[in-house]
């Protein structure tokens, strides 16, 4: 069967603008920034992109407004070759994000802004859809989310969802993914569970899916039916900037499950994979092609966490 | 003597995107934004925009760079009627900044950016420059503020400085004004005095100026040779944005000059201007025509402060 994309994606697509900071932001002053870059964001598109650079092929079904933000979203998306067809330009304003950024720090400020009536009845072709190997959600369109998920569990395709708050949308979402990656976050607050570790463990044992549970720099922590792990985050190389860095992990970990690649082989690309994004500013510049992974993940010992 | 322009203005142009918040901003979290808007913005040519607005016209000397911000500076000074043939167009990044607005208490948070490559040895031309009736500066271009200064001096022209913060460039630049406006903070810094109206009488002392020290919703403190005195801020009008509201307020004072209306008349006119800018979002969207500042100054009572 010829499948026309790998992935299709269903999430919100940003523009961001980042400013990049040279001393502690505050409220209330006139400050000036080291740096100003602006970007095409948002999880599932971002995580699409990823698989582009590695080599799949990724489709986004998603919303803009018929502004000049939605126009640079489809310009960049198509620049990196994710299919855009069925993404609709709709009257109202893009989901647009400006971002402060301190690289001192690594902390990050994010102020975003979208219509709400631009993401509201996204039309799904069911045809196209199920033509893809497998899903990727986020939980900011959770109608369509919801449908989506529904017929790629019909047609036995994976399903694979980022949820980075708990919400009503996503705790609807979750019995319909094989995958699901949630932040350190959500983990706390869906499971009450105080450790990554415990969190993704009650996750699997609720949901029956493959639960990864991400901390940024403290790594990520898998449970499933094989078993769980810990993986550390690579941290040989030199970080710049985190934004996106999550769903470059999230792009990169479905590349490897589509790979059908060992869970802890995943695990290490998707986090290497991650590290290399964080060399440059921006949420995409820095997404590596599958050579520059492969070369850190050689460099990198083999290492796992407790069972 | 035809005059192409009535005044012209060497400053810095900007392209400002305004987020306004629907609640406290907080530093490291991720925070929606009930509105987000883009604008041209800078002190000096937001000042030119009014006195458009007012019905004189003007020409601005300034740089911008070779990106999308620089071509939307430009689209929108053109569609105002400024006078653009003397702003550059260099390589590399346009003036840029990003404001938070915080309806509720009026405080606002700006994050800038520069190419300082962009704004180096600008050209101006004495010939075309003298043809105007007033210069107004800023403090940004400090060289081509100051040969502009000392020829407009040399012809006999109006000369008009918005000093919104101390330093060497504006030091350089206040002999050779024949009107300097100054914020609460730089008459405070400038002079060590506590309250405006005593700033306003040092700077007047020091350099036989008219000294004009403006301090938001508690009016403007004028000191010259005809005397002092205070113009209370116009309450009338609801305050939305008080983005560019000072620049706006310049603008209106240079166009009462310009017509040789008496200093309180002229205070009263600009208090009145810079008020009805504030009903809109943005720095320029609720700049007013003539008719509309003279219909609110006949509402007002003409109130003036101690001698």
């Amino acid at each position: 069967m010829a499948h026309r994309c790998d992935v299709i994606g269903v999430g919100i697509a940003s523009w961001d603008t980042i400013g990049i900071v040279s001393r502690a932001p505050l409220m209330g002053a006139k400050q000036p920034l080291a740096g100003w870059i602006e970007a095409g964001g948002g999880p599932v598109p971002t995580a699409l992109v990823t698989l582009q650079r590695l080599g799949m092929r990724g489709g986004l079904v998603s919303a803009v407004g018929d502004d000049r933000y939605g126009q640079h979203i489809l310009d960049d998306l198509r620049r990196e070759g994710v299919e855009i067809e069925s993404v609709q330009v709709r009257p109202g304003q893009s989901h647009v994000a400006f971002a402060l950024v301190e690289p001192d720090t690594g902390r990050r400020t994010i102020w975003w802004h979208n219509d709400r009536a631009v993401l509201q009845h996204i039309a799904l072709d069911r045809a196209y859809l199920t033509t893809a190997r497998a899903l990727l959600l986020d939980t900011h369109i959770p109608e369509v989310a919801l449908r989506a998920a529904h017929w790629m569990r019909e047609a036995n395709r994976l399903v694979m969802i980022d949820a980075e708050r708990t919400s009503d949308q996503a705790t609807a979402l979750l019995p319909f993914c094989d995958a699901i990656i949630v932040s350190e976050r959500f983990g706390r607050e869906a499971t009450g569970a105080e450790e990554p570790q415990q969190a993704a463990q009650a996750l699997y044992e609720h949901y029956h899916a493959l639960v990864v549970v991400t901390a940024g720099e403290q790594g990520s922590w898998c449970a499933s039916r094989a078993g769980a792990f810990h993986t550390p985050a690579v941290t040989t190389v030199q970080v710049v900037d985190t934004t996106g860095a999550g769903d470059v992990f999230h792009g990169a970990f479905l590349y490897g499950l589509l790979q059908a690649w060992p869970l802890r082989v995943v695990a290490r690309f998707a986090s290497a994979t991650a590290a290399l994004k964080c060399r440059t500013f921006g949420g995409r510049a820095g997404i590596p092609c599958l050579d520059e992974v492969e070369a850190l993940v050689r460099t990198e010992a083999p290492t796992g966490g407790g069972e």
